[in-house]
């Protein structure tokens, strides 16, 4: 098995996207031959998938793959790029429905044809509406476009098959988890917790499908894809939680988030539903003042901070992490891995366990 | 080859609906094992799916497959659905763009969801948002399931990657239609014309993707799928034209729609670009009277009903129907048919361009 240096991992980011821009400059093409609106919108999807995203699900499935003994990076390309085309799509649709205008830092598509309907529709309304409208059929184009892409790659076609049944299984699970999350703004899920949202929002198509998928077409046992997808889903889980921490105790100045946003939403984690399980009645009518209150200064939201470590609910989500984390280890020992595979695993447990943004 | 009997077709009918009945309860059992609100999702869906939809496109499939020598339907069935499936997640996508509630004359997924939704969220506004936000969802899930399916089928694993790819394009081509055809309500589009929406928007997905899979199911040529491509362009273009005449000439009794819908609504299809064309001063200006004016009355409507007949636009339209209808003859004959198939595919363009609903 090979030893990944690491100018071949800047390669492959390399290749990564180079792969996107000719599949962009292609579409683009195409769509100019329909009507120059219709490359607008390709051009705006282009634009915003050059705009950010660190191709985590692409370079997981090339890490799963390459662990595994895969050496043929480049026939898998367009799986590993499928991979983000799936994750911009639901995005997109994503912002629509918490009627987000910014990803990346730049306008989404919603919001950029927001800007661009102006001279059109003076109602704001409308216009919103519209650019939301242009933002469906994105996500749909981006979708669609993930399933050409893995049957794209230069592997055989049960195989293909293969991948896009446990990509389709991802869909199925994300969705479901992006539902979920979705109805809790508005009302009480009862048995629903955020760990499962977790589970099925975050863990499914952006580990274990990715991972999955990579072993997959690395050659390796369906007994060792079953362990690579627990490893995954594990280390998925232990990822979320922690990003619900750094949400709320992050530095801003590392992040580049606001850390009072996840306060002020009062979005309700993992870590949240510790603190209602474990906070005495003082502490939970201090922090009801504060979380969900679009008001919060910086004090309140250092109370808040406060009353999490206070009551144990920080404490308990780290260890939680930990446990995940315990679990993905046990997982991945019984796969019989060459030293160097062992080390980038590892090398990624760090990243996605420790991490501080 | 084969003549189909009547009594066979009717078979395949029941047989696609029980393939979409079976779909669903596996799907709904799946998400109900994450979350029972995932499931009422998925359950909206199937009532949806259940609730109308002629299965055109199914039957265009196994239309063009019987016609060019398939002789195992069972084994394409998925196929044939996933046709219907990505109908579906375009209609559903559709209807939150054109902000409908009803489909198939009943509540649609965000015109049922705003009803689910009433005892939890009291903003109207609000409570749309969360509506079609449970639509976006519902589309993406249909549009990935037509991918999933197309890979279910009994047929060679090579064969099933060129049918997504034929699919993938009927797609991109759709959503090029949709996206113009929602722009055009309003901003001026220049060049673009409705002849540009009915061949993408409608002709594309509903003809030429469900015939040209049809086709290539039943081993037929490039050469004869080409042709098949071609005839089911012409024949759903002028299915497109007709249905236009039919908005605004149809018996309403006949056609359960109203005729003054598209009057009203000012809907520029290609019989109004030809008035525009052949007018007079005085004719247009009467026409602006009435034409996409929200008080139409049945005498209005009517006026407008005459000036089309006057204006010649009505008749150059059914002229167009007719130079497409050749079109289509023309490609077909170069195909070598049984007479059955002949009768089939002429039983068909009958259907498709003297209809009167």
């Amino acid at each position: 098995m090979q030893t990944v240096s690491e100018a071949q991992k800047i390669e492959y980011t390399t290749e990564l996207n180079v792969y996107i821009e000719d599949f962009f400059t292609l579409q683009i093409k195409k769509a100019a031959e329909i009507s120059p609106y219709y490359e607008a919108l390709w051009q705006e999807i282009s634009r915003l998938i050059h705009a950010g995203g660190k191709r985590l699900r692409p370079r997981l499935t090339i890490l799963a793959y390459q662990a595994l003994g895969g050496n043929d990076v480049k026939s898998i390309l367009p799986i590993a790029v499928a991979q983000e085309f799936i994750h911009l799509a639901m995005l997109i649709h994503d912002d629509i429905i918490d009627r987000d205008d910014v990803r990346y830092g730049v306008d989404n598509i919603s919001g950029s044809f927001k800007k661009i309907y102006k001279q059109y529709v003076s109602n704001e309304q409308d216009r919103k509406h519209y650019a939301d409208s242009a933002a469906i059929l994105a996500g749909d184009l981006m979708l669609s476009s993930a399933y050409q892409l893995i049957a794209e790659a230069n592997v055989d076609a049960q195989t293909i098959l293969e991948v896009q049944r446990i990509f389709g299984r991802g869909i199925f699970e994300v969705v479901g988890g992006e539902f979920i999350d979705t109805e809790s703004a508005f009302r009480e899920l009862g048995d629903i917790r955020s760990e499962a949202v977790a589970r099925y929002k975050t863990a499914s198509y952006t580990f274990m499908v990715p991972m999955t998928v990579g072993a997959l077409l690395a050659g390796a046992s369906k007994a060792d894809q079953a362990y690579i997808k627990e490893f995954a889903e594990n280390i998925g889980i232990a990822f979320q939680l922690q990003d619900d921490i750094i949400g709320v105790f992050g530095n801003e100045a590392v992040t580049g988030k606001s850390t009072t946003g996840d306060i002020r939403e009062g979005k309700r984690t993992f870590m949240i539903e510790q603190f209602y399980e474990l906070a005495s009645e003082d502490q939970s009518q201090t922090f009801h003042e504060f979380f969900g209150n679009q008001n919060v200064t910086a004090n309140d939201a250092e109370n808040v901070r406060s009353l999490l470590v206070e009551s144990g609910a920080k404490q308990k989500t780290e260890l939680a992490i930990a446990a995940y984390e315990k679990r993905a280890r046990a997982a991945i020992e019984n796969v019989e891995l060459a030293e160097a595979a062992k080390n980038m695993l590892e090398e990624f447990i760090l990243i996605a366990t420790k991490r501080v943004k």
